[in-house]
């Protein structure tokens, strides 16, 4: 959480941390500083001290919501500076941040970078700022990351708000149930009143405006793929094929709260119709493996034990896997989950080459998805939930929806 | 244009550019693949060769898409590396960064580094394979990156799906208008059929909704800013506060292709009822600059020339501007406009410090946004249009709408 930050700092000897970039579709930015409209800015975090956040003077009432100390980028004259530079863009900017850092007093020890924004220009800027400033040790943080490690862990307002985008997220999924079921079949396929085909994109535009009927957003998009496309488990699905009968449906949707705040992960997998034995079968499979692992969700466990009961399960059930066969594009070819937060996929991992800071935690929000996959038989089936490890032990279910397979269909 | 891509390659003396991150919001990678649902990829381009996408296993027939050739990173063993790496996973990837390169023949030569992803984290990776290659020198561009010089310029097809988002824009800012004067006005305040306070949220939850009937998206929100918020360019608008008559509502909307992206910038001001003097004033002195800077644009001049005129203008109409006064909060405030597509903001720059290279040369897309604030005054006004240097040398309004002030409202 927010609050280990400071003792996350220490180990791993950091003086200070530098995120860049906009306010909004921005992780560490939106972590640090709630959000807004600001087009790119800076915070630093010194050790021990609260956040400056500074910012361009005309996005100076957005950085103020944000209840930090700020400082207005328009104190720096670029004009002034880049006349200093000799014209030179790189360096002007390269001064701004060493007078930046000087006024901090950060003018030596460790500081690690963070921030989603452009990595080439960055690396110019920060390999730049390296050289002009050899006493001060500009660090990327890979997987021991402190904020990474602080996200880890949500409070109870993080929670919330996960929660939030839970439920509007369930709350679209009946909404597609329902605009689907309203529907009738011909030949094998649904269509609508007008005898016009009923299509992936129908569905699509559905899912979208649902979401932004309660104010979130999809910025990477949903996967509704069916057949073939079900069986790869990132083919978001072909926007122009029709909703046929007894075909696997992998739905897939993980939307956030607007301008990129915390996100929400689930999946159901779905028949029109009626279900064929072979589907029905590997639905089975999945639900079975499904509720072992949740069964057997435990505090404090490492997560890859959860992924090496799955493989196991699944190898029982006479399923190829990664663990034996990692490459292997048939059966269970995933990790059984991850994290979610302000990022759709974060700590913890559960990969099997995941290491040992990777466990169910008290605070920790995270997805269990098993799924199996036969892209050359047209089908596929994932089932996925997100769970909430409670500071009293238990798992929570962060939202509730039925697992059914089968969406009934009138005949027309 | 992107066959531009291997000459400027030639002129920065770059053998090959890579680009990492996901397929979706990371405008390099959508302009080389032309977007989908990756998590995480790597794009690699030799100069004079086509372009390899390098993908996740579950991600191949969404990679596949592209039309590029395609490279499954599932080839690459990552618990073989992991043990080569003695469980070290910086040093795994960086190994498998080796590898990839070395199969397309990089090992040495300068490669430029692109993508919009997690700037400490590719600090890390790319810090690390500099000093595993040394013959190889990975290069982060700073002004003079040559992606951003081939995206300056649009194409036919870029173009027409940038007068589609601007079709979008200006039909949802009707629906906005049309939706606001259905409204009536009680004690200087806009209430709905129950008499209700009309809220700046309402209006927001309307534009969210009409642009995801439109299959557009709007990552980095709307600004929707009324009164001293309108003073201040980026200030986004209170969801809380009532819509009062009178006041300037400064309606800047910048929303992009679903998955991110072309985008569309646009900006009305209005008042509702009437608009005071001193409004009608401030409005008069910014369509006036809007009209003789949009008469003279001239095909190859520098776009910051257009800058000077508009600061030279409004300091003959009596406003202070950033040209003599660089921190000025009131006034003119900002430049004249910037370049539009997979980024809301891009080359070319108008800014009186961009250099040379930022003309509006054919194929260019761009804004024009005269603006004059006094937030002191609790008043801001801008207006904004974006247009398209054609080829034949005339400048394209890119999506027509009436530049009116004033909505008329009824009195209830």
């Amino acid at each position: 959480m927010k609050n280990d930050l400071d003792a996350l700092m220490q180990t791993n000897n950091l003086d200070a941390i530098l995120i860049t970039g906009p306010g909004q579709h921005n992780p560490a930015m939106v972590y640090m500083m709630g959000g807004g409209h600001l087009t790119n800015a800076d915070l630093v975090k010194k050790r021990g001290e609260g956040a400056v956040l500074f910012h361009y003077s005309m996005e100076r009432d957005e950085a103020a919501k944000s209840g930090l100390k700020t400082k207005n980028l328009g104190e720096y004259i670029l004009a002034d500076l880049l006349k200093q530079a000799g014209g030179d863009n790189l360096k002007a900017l390269v001064k701004r941040y060493q007078l930046m850092l000087g006024e901090l007093g950060i003018n030596s020890g460790r500081v690690a970078l963070y921030g989603r924004s452009e990595i080439g220009t960055n690396y110019a800027i920060f390999s730049a700022l390296q050289k002009e400033m050899p006493g001060l040790s500009l660090v990327g943080e890979f997987d021991n990351s402190v904020l990474m490690f602080a996200r880890m862990t949500k409070d109870d307002t993080e929670i919330e708000r996960i929660r939030k985008m839970g439920k509007i997220t369930t709350q679209v999924v009946g909404q597609v149930a329902d605009f689907i079921t309203s529907h009738s079949a011909k030949n094998g396929g649904l269509v609508n009143t007008n005898g016009k085909p009923l299509t992936i994109g129908d569905v699509k535009s559905r899912i979208d405006l649902g979401l932004a009927e309660r104010g979130a957003e999809n910025p990477e998009g949903t996967i509704f793929a069916m057949g073939r496309d079900a069986g790869v488990p990132h083919s978001t699905g072909n926007p122009t094929d029709q909703l046929m009968l007894g075909q696997t449906i992998v739905f897939d949707i993980y939307p956030c709260e607007a301008g990129g705040g915390y996100f929400y992960d689930f999946t159901r997998t779905w028949c029109l119709g009626y279900a064929p034995d072979e589907v029905l079968a590997l639905y089975e499979n999945v639900l079975s493996t499904y509720t072992k692992v949740t069964k057997e969700l435990q505090l404090g466990k490492p997560f890859k034990d959860y992924q090496e009961m799955t493989c196991e399960q699944f190898s029982a059930q006479g399923h190829p896997t990664i663990k034996e066969a990692p490459e292997t594009q048939q059966g269970y070819v995933h990790s059984i989950g991850h994290g979610i937060g302000l990022n759709i996929h974060e700590r913890p991992w559960s990969g099997i080459t995941s290491d040992e800071n990777n466990c169910l935690v008290p605070g920790v929000a995270f997805t269990i998805e098993p799924g199996l996959y036969y892209p050359d038989k047209n089908m596929g089936v994932r089932l996925e939930n997100s769970f909430w490890a409670r500071p009293d032990g238990t798992m929570e279910l962060l939202a509730d929806y039925p697992m059914d397979l089968v969406l009934p269909v009138k005949i027309a």
